[in-house]
C-alpha cells in the first residue's frame, strides 16, 4: 500500500452531496466491538493484538461491502505517515499513538473503515458526504453483518455489544454530523445552543478546539447514549436534532444578512481575497477563511468555491499532508507559507467566477 | 466650465512618470504673488476681490503657458464641486471655504493653475508627476513671468516679493515633493528622519494627518524658507533632500526584506486580494492597502498596478468624487461600499497579471 496515493485521493465524504448548502460537511456511524478469542484491550498482549488482527483482516477480506480494501500496519508507518492517516480521519489519534500490532483496512473512496486493536478490537465506521446519517449507519451495519459473519463478537444477552469503555455499551454505536455553524457563534447563541441539546444527551464540541473558539466554527454533533435504545432511534434522533441545528443556523443567517448584510459580504469576499492572495496562512486563520467563504456559499453570496472543494482543502492544508507533499518535515513557518502557496495554487485551478472577475 | 469633465479627467501629474519606483508621486513648485493695485486680502472688500479677479483672469487669458484654460469661480460652486477641487489639489481648503469673488484658472491636464484671491492675490503652481522638482519650477517660472507681463507684483527692492503672511515673502517659493515612505515609517525610523530635515529647513508632514500617523504613508516635504535664498539654491536644496530621503526608504526597504521578506510579501499580496475583494473600505483602510501594494510596487513583488494607476485611484476614491460619480450626498457608509465598488471595478479593468491569476 503506497501513502502517496492515499494523500492525493480525494475521500468521497469530502464531496459535499446532500450538504444543506455546505452547512453539513459529513456524517459518520461508528460501530465498537470486540472479540471474545482475546482479552480486551487494556489487557491484550502483544500476541493477542497479533491474533486479533489476523482475524480482522481475514474477516474483513471476505467483506463483500468493503470490497477491494487496503490494510495499512500503523506500526510500521513513520510519524508523518500515521499524521496524514489522523488527518484523513482514517485512523483516530489513540490508534497513531498506541504501541503494538495495530492497523486499519479501509476501502478505495475511504467511505468505510476499520480500526483494529485500538480502544476495541474493532472499531468501524462509515463516513457519507452531507446530511446522511441513515445511509451512513445502513453502510455501517452492512459492514458490520460482513466482519460478524467471520467473527465472534463479544456480546450479552442484556447489556448488548461488551466494549472496552463502559460509554460504548449496548448498540456500540456513535453516530454524528461534522457541521458548520457560523452565525450562531457570531451571534453568541451557540451556547445556549449547545446547552439545549446537552439535554438530548447530544453532545456538540469543536471539530477541533471546544465550544464556541471551535476551529472554522466547525462542530461534531453526536449522540452520548448508546444504551437502552435501537440503533434506529440513536439515527433518528440524531437526524431530527441535526435538522434543528441546521434551522437554528439558517434562522441566524437570515437575521445576520438582515441586520448586516453589507459587512457579511465584505467578510466573505475578504476571505475569499486573502485566500486567493496571503502568502503565509496560520491554521488557525486559514480555517477561520475557510469559514467566512463557506457561510458565502450557503448564503449563496459567491458560487464559484463548491463546498466539496472548501472540504477537501481542510484535509490537505494540514501539517501532515503539507509535509507529505513537501516530502520532508516542516517548521511551523514552512508550513504556514506552504499552507498559503497550496490554497493560492487550488484556487487558481477552479473554473472563474463570473460575478467577480478581478479576483476569480 | 463642466465640473463632471474634470471629474473624469485623469490629471498629468498623477501619471506616476520619473517616480522612483513609485516612491515619489508628484512634486510641485507654488509662487505666491499680490498686485499693487488692491489692498493684499486681508483688507480687500468684495469690491478689490472683482477687480483683482479681472485683472489676473485677463494675465491669464494671455498666457502663452497656460494656453486653453478653464475658470471656475469659486463662490458660484456648490459644496462637493469645491470638495472636489480640493481633492484634486486645484484649490485649497482655504480658498473653498473663503467668502468673496474667488476663483481658480487651469489648464487642461491640470499640471498650471492660478488660484484668485486665496491668501494672496495670485497663487499659481506648477504640478508634475515623479522627481521633477527643477522642471516644476521652470514652469511656474515660465507662467509668472507670462502673468508678470499684465500685472503689477507687489516687489520690494530689498525683501523680493511682498506676501500675506511673512513666511511667504522673499521668493513667495514653495517646492514640495509627494513621497511615499512605508519602511522609514515601519522602522520607526520617521521620527529620526523628520527631526534631521527640520535642521535643514524642510518641512515633511503627512499628506493626511501628522506624523507617522500619516494616512497611507504619504509625506510631502517641503521648504521652510522663502527668504534669503535664490529659487535655484531653493530648488537645489529640496531636490537634494528629497533624494536623500529616497536614499533612506530605499536602504530601509532592503533591510525589512532581508529580515522579513515572506512577511512583506505576504502584506503586499494580502492588501491587493482586500481590494480587490472588499466589499465596505473607509479611506483610512483604503489608504493603508494602497500603501502596501506601492510598496510591492516599488520592491517589484506585484507589476500589474503602476503606480500612476495608484496615484488616480487615490483622487477618485475621495468622497467629493465618490458624491460626484453618485450625483448625490453619500453618508459615510454609503461611501465605504462606493469606494469599495469603485475601486473592484478599476482593479478588474487593469489587464491581468500573469503571476497571480487568481486575483488578478
Amino acid at each position: 500500500m503506497n501513502l502517496s496515493a492515499v494523500v492525493h485521493n480525494a475521500a468521497s465524504w469530502l464531496r459535499g452531496a446532500q450538504d444543506e448548502c455546505g452547512i453539513v460537511v459529513s456524517c459518520r456511524a461508528r460501530l465498537a466491538r470486540n472479540l471474545t478469542t482475546a482479552p480486551f484491550a487494556p489487557k491484550a498482549t502483544d500476541a493477542d493484538r497479533a491474533r486479533v488482527m489476523d482475524q480482522v483482516l481475514e474477516a474483513a477480506r471476505r467483506s463483500v461491502h468493503l470490497g477491494a480494501a487496503s490494510f495499512l500496519a500503523v506500526e510500521s508507518l513513520g510519524e508523518n505517515e500515521r499524521l496524514v492517516l489522523v488527518e484523513r480521519h482514517l485512523i483516530s489519534p489513540a490508534l497513531a499513538e498506541a504501541t503494538g500490532p495495530r492497523g486499519v483496512v479501509f476501502n478505495r473512496d475511504e467511505s468505510l473503515s476499520v480500526m483494529i486493536n485500538e480502544e476495541d478490537h474493532v472499531r468501524l465506521q462509515a463516513v457519507l458526504p452531507g446530511m446522511q446519517v441513515a445511509a451512513a449507519w445502513r453502510r455501517a451495519d452492512e459492514l458490520d453483518d460482513d466482519l460478524g459473519r467471520s467473527l465472534d463478537y463479544a456480546h450479552h444477552r442484556r447489556w448488548g455489544y461488551l466494549t472496552a469503555c463502559p460509554t460504548n455499551v449496548g448498540t456500540g454505536l456513535r453516530v454524528s454530523v461534522l457541521i458548520h455553524l457560523p452565525a450562531l457563534v457570531l451571534s453568541d447563541d451557540m451556547e445556549r445552543v449547545v446547552r439545549g441539546l446537552t439535554h438530548l444527551s447530544c453532545s456538540v464540541r469543536g471539530l477541533y478546539g471546544e465550544g464556541t473558539n471551535a476551529l472554522g466554527n466547525l462542530f461534531q454533533l453526536s449522540n452520548q447514549v448508546t444504551l437502552g435504545r435501537s440503533e434506529e432511534e440513536l439515527v433518528e434522533d440524531l437526524t431530527r436534532i441535526a435538522r434543528h441545528l441546521i434551522a437554528c443556523e439558517r434562522d441566524a443567517q437570515e437575521r445576520l444578512m438582515k441586520e448586516a448584510g453589507w459587512q457579511v459580504e465584505d467578510k466573505v469576499w475578504r476571505a475569499y481575497g486573502l485566500l486567493c492572495n496571503a502568502r503565509v496562512l496560520s491554521t488557525q486563520e486559514f480555517m477561520g477563511l475557510l469559514s467566512a467563504l463557506r457561510l458565502g456559499y450557503t448564503l449563496r453570496l459567491i458560487d464559484s468555491v463548491p463546498s466539496g472543494f472548501m472540504n477537501q482543502l481542510m484535509i490537505v492544508t494540514q501539517p501532515g499532508h503539507l509535509q507529505a507533499e513537501s516530502n520532508r518535515k516542516l517548521g511551523p513557518e514552512e508550513r504556514d507559507v506552504r499552507r498559503a502557496s497550496l490554497v493560492r495554487q487550488r484556487l487558481r485551478e477552479l473554473p472563474r467566477n463570473p460575478s467577480n472577475a478581478a479576483a476569480g
